[in-house]
């Protein structure tokens, strides 16, 4: 096979075979083809698109170009969730303890953040001495014993993803439905779960901006699967402002610890029972949605859920008293607030500006090897639909810094938009995609 | 500036700056920017062209990248002529001597050939001792003595179109009318002339096989002449069956003498009177085609085209006594004929095969370090039209090596085809583009 010519095909919008398809991803990672080769591949499938068939096969080549987890020694239908990203998504912090504790084992690898949105593995590392390097025999261990458990993908899953993600990154070809939808499927994949059910969000904080993406992205997610016989369920939710009112590591664990005590945010609750029923639609516990969001409120009000992050933060070496006191959790040296200039209704608060104004005070990354400070971050204190005084507080900073709290400061402020008329209220959750088609969510 | 910007541009179809052009190709040739971002570049230029704006600042771009001859001191309109490639295509060899003679200065930048089709300075070195490796210096001061001189392409011109070219070659984005527009006229800027005659050829022996690609890619190239005040005349002919009937080295050379004597096959000498006319319309010397070709016809008849190309061969130390007695040129060792195994009219010479046949045989190269054969090619007896009996010879091949002339031999029976009726006549040249627009050649 040649890779010239398999560019001419892809070029001239002809089907490539997936021994075609296998060629390029194989000799790509033994470093057969080089870099301007995949490049030009890569723009062509830009403009071309792929079909169906093809995207399936670049999936598989990419999930098998590495290991691919046997959790086969699990009994039951494992879980997986997954989130494109959003600001404050906090999801996977109470989604893990909360079906797990409904009897749907969920074993999870997951990642650190980069940019602008947080990482589950950051927030949970806000907890003294909680580990998540742990080798694939102890992780499936945990999963026996506790139906869940979380570590970071510091394992060899699709490799030649991650060489062409990289590469995607400098040349323009991020953004193609196609080869982003691979991309999760195929580390999806790798983690060996039977089924699983990805938050696709949409909005100015999220990875997409525009719903007919997220549409075509969760669509193709969901074929995907459907060629790999696992289970696949996408939802769709709206990422204009961030999720819940807390935006940084420790801030974010402490929110999520507060709602598996029945005291979180309402938007939060509302999407994580929603994600979490189709888990347990996903993992066969029952049959329609009402009847998961049923047994994932008795499991938060029975206290199953608060027990069940008890045991996984235990097993994984965190230290259990800052779960039981929050305020034991690391902590900023300074506050700010930030004041509202004018009265009026809250409009809009930025996501992605907050979630960059939290990055900048050190919560998040902007290159892969920075090192992050767990204790700094934003808590909103208004958002879409409230009502201001002047001089009202609508957020306050937590920050060790004073330099970056200046910049910050600005930008927050920036992020709120006031005006005279109530905003009309729009739906977090937006639809529900499975294998039967698209459904809008009331 | 910065490419991934830029990428996305080209990408998402936005027109660039002249200052983006100019970064891009500077930054590319001096390795700032790696080949696999250029390659993703090329790649969305071949989706979404280029305006004539951002094709003519590529071309300056690629053409400032190196030195850009200085003819300035040769007085009269100096003529480029380029061709962009075809089998038996020897009219550079008759044209140099015959332009040269009529009163027009000819400086000519060329190289040697690589593919199926051969190269001037290849034909030129079957005379002995021919030099083509010259000093600028020596090279303009050969022109204003005699009107003209040939030197290959050895010196430093447009290296960032020949970097990108090589990138081009693997990436699948070679046929791109922008890219292939600003490769030749940024070669042609570097070298100097005044005013360009550029034959574009179509058909199976040529680089472009349909005669929509030819307008497309001439009305490109007129207008990058236009953009840089160099008056340019794209000739558009038919490349179906070779032109003449000598194929290889020594035989063309043979063939352009024959010419140059009154001698030389109709179709041969009627494209050469053509692209000559508009050499001297290009060079103010004549007002129209009529009498350019009245004029180029007197300088043949006088012999002093021929007498012009002996000052050549005399100016470039090479050996006149085999433009005198041709018979002394490179002889190959063996001849083998073809003959026809039914009795019809040629339908078809494929002009492909027969450069590849002769390619094989010795003629020309594969690749760029390939020695090749001076002696050895093919000569056609019968071309499209001609009535043919069984048994009838239709090429005499001329070899040194017997296994290399038991495939080519095979490949060139193969490109005869032999029908019952006789073929329809098809005009040679068909079309003319200036800056006024095209027109069909009667």
């Amino acid at each position: 096979m040649n890779i010239i010519e398999i560019i001419e095909k892809k070029k001239n919008n002809q089907e490539l075979t997936t021994q075609e398809i296998q060629f390029v991803i194989n000799d790509y990672l033994h470093e057969n083809i080089p870099d301007y080769q995949i490049s030009a591949f890569l723009m062509a499938i830009w403009f071309n698109g792929m079909t169906e068939r093809e995207i399936s096969d670049l999936t598989i080549a990419m999930a098998k170009s590495g290991e691919i987890l046997d959790l086969s020694s699990i009994s039951g239908i494992k879980v997986d969730k997954h989130s494109t990203g959003g600001v404050g998504d906090k999801t996977t912090l109470v989604l893990l303890p909360m079906v797990a504790a409904a009897g749907v084992p969920v074993p999870k690898i997951s990642g650190r953040g980069l940019g602008h949105t947080g990482g589950t593995i950051d927030k949970l590392e806000s907890i003294s001495g909680f580990q998540t390097d742990l080798s694939i025999k102890k992780f499936i261990k945990i999963v026996k014993t506790i139906n869940t458990s979380i570590i970071s993908t510091n394992i060899y899953l699709a490799p030649a993803d991650k060489k062409m993600y990289a590469l995607r990154n400098v040349t323009g070809t991020i953004d193609s439905i196609p080869l982003i939808a691979s991309s999760i499927m195929s580390k999806k994949i790798a983690g060996g779960a039977n089924a699983f059910v990805l938050n696709v969000t949409v909005g100015s904080g999220a990875f997409l901006s525009h719903f007919s993406d997220a549409v075509s992205l969760g669509k193709t997610m969901v074929n995907i699967g459907e060629y790999n016989n696992k289970d696949t369920y996408v939802i769709i939710s709206s990422m204009d402002q961030p999720l819940g009112y807390a935006v940084g590591n420790s801030l974010e664990m402490k929110e999520a610890i507060a709602l598996l005590n029945n005291q979180g945010p309402e938007d939060l609750r509302t999407l994580c029972l929603f994600i979490g029923s189709y888990m347990l639609i996903a993992g066969g516990l029952v049959q329609d949605q009402q009847e998961g969001i049923h047994l994932l409120e008795e499991v938060l009000d029975s206290g199953m859920a608060l027990k069940k992050l008890k045991e996984l933060v235990k097993s994984q070496k965190g230290k259990i008293s800052q779960i039981d006191h929050p305020d034991l959790l690391p902590k900023s040296k300074y506050q700010g607030d930030i004041v509202s200039v004018k009265k009026g209704y809250i409009d809009k608060v930025d996501a992605r500006i907050i979630g960059e104004a939290s990055m900048l005070l050190g919560a998040g990354r902007v290159k892969k090897d920075d090192k992050i400070d767990l204790s700094v971050g934003i808590i909103l204190k208004k958002k879409k639909g409230h009502w201001v005084e002047s001089k009202d507080v609508m957020a306050t900073l937590y920050y060790n810094d004073e330099n970056k709290f200046d910049i910050a400061k600005v930008m927050v402020k920036n992020a709120f938009h006031i005006v005279d008329q109530k905003p009309e209220d729009k739906p977090l959750i937006l639809s529900v995609i499975d294998q039967y088609g698209i459904k809008k969510v009331d």
